[in-house]
């Protein structure tokens, strides 16, 4: 059985246990408190030298990091990576603009607000600037297609369903925003779903 | 043939060109200056709503954007994305590391001093901090590992080496990191290697 280290109010683990839960495959969920220093102790630094949950332990004192990496090793050979290589390259654009032009943002914000719970900080209104831009980025796509791979939900969709689901806690208001909104409804109807409370 | 929207100086689009070089495919390259506005005409944002090269013309009408995921559309079935899932899910995981923890700090440090020539912006103290922590985890890495994947030379090695083969343009000293110097010696030394001006 695989096991997680994970924070539970933290999107990025959230993708990991929301995947598992649709593959209904078992795993064990270590909470490990991010805000609290957890990540910083030589014992996770041994786990993952760069610090950062989710952390999946593969196989006995094998570890993967990096949200989406893990996604593809669990998806791999599943409906939720599929296709021929543009297919599956069209998952990997999507994560890869998920982690550059959407968390840092997003998440950001949401955290400043969330956990730091300081709503003067001086980064925020940038944070959320840019987080439009990838909303609008996000809206523009969901226009035409059902999910951002195509006409199959993926994990693609996984990966920014995690923060977008929770943006309105950093601030955002999706109501400008109707794709987005029908595309998150779409997710929650998905077979296996869980909440990242739930 | 292929074609890529890519900026010269860019280490993401040199990425694109360092794999079809090693690849020996053809292609055809459209010099786009993102510093004079050429990815934000709506022209190009038809190809790229994100406005970012490099873009990949797959076939006339098709366009992949990001440089990792071009990275592995262009590399699928090659030996430069091989073996199980859990070797090919360690190519995504340095990948999403170079996009999340390495280019937003050196080639954004490296974009400040080299293309805006603002040596007293306000931001570039810390960008440089996390520059130098994302090095201190790729030299951890390659003491024991020649190449980010393991064994083999790979996209991941791709994706690191086109930004941390310039890092001194951003005020990085790569002397206290003998490990990752070496390695960007054994990339250098991979069979159809090419460099970003040659």
């Amino acid at each position: 059985m695989v096991r997680v280290y994970g924070m539970a109010e933290s999107g990025n683990c959230y993708k990991v246990k929301l995947l598992l839960s649709q593959l209904k495959q078992p795993f064990e969920w270590i909470e490990t408190d991010v805000t609290r220093g957890a990540t910083r102790t030589s014992e996770f630094l041994a786990r993952n030298s760069n610090g950062q949950v989710p952390t999946l332990e593969v196989s006995p004192g094998v570890f993967l990091p990096e949200s989406n990496a893990i996604l593809g090793y669990l998806a791999e050979d599943t409906p939720y990576w599929r296709g021929d290589a543009l297919e599956r390259a069209r998952v990997l654009q999507w994560m890869f603009f998920e982690q550059y032009s959407h968390e840092p943002y997003i998440a950001v914000a949401r955290f400043i607000l969330l956990f730091a719970k300081k709503p003067d900080h001086p980064l925020l209104a940038e944070k959320q600037k840019r987080g439009y831009q990838a909303l609008g980025v996000m809206e523009q796509h969901l226009s035409s297609e059902p999910f951002f791979a195509g006409a199959h939900y993926s994990i693609a969709d996984i990966s920014l369903y995690a923060y977008t689901h929770v943006a309105h806690e950093g601030g955002f208001d999706l109501a400008p925003y109707p794709a987005i909104r029908s595309w998150l409804e779409r997710v929650r109807a998905q077979p296996g779903y869980v909440g990242m409370r739930g």
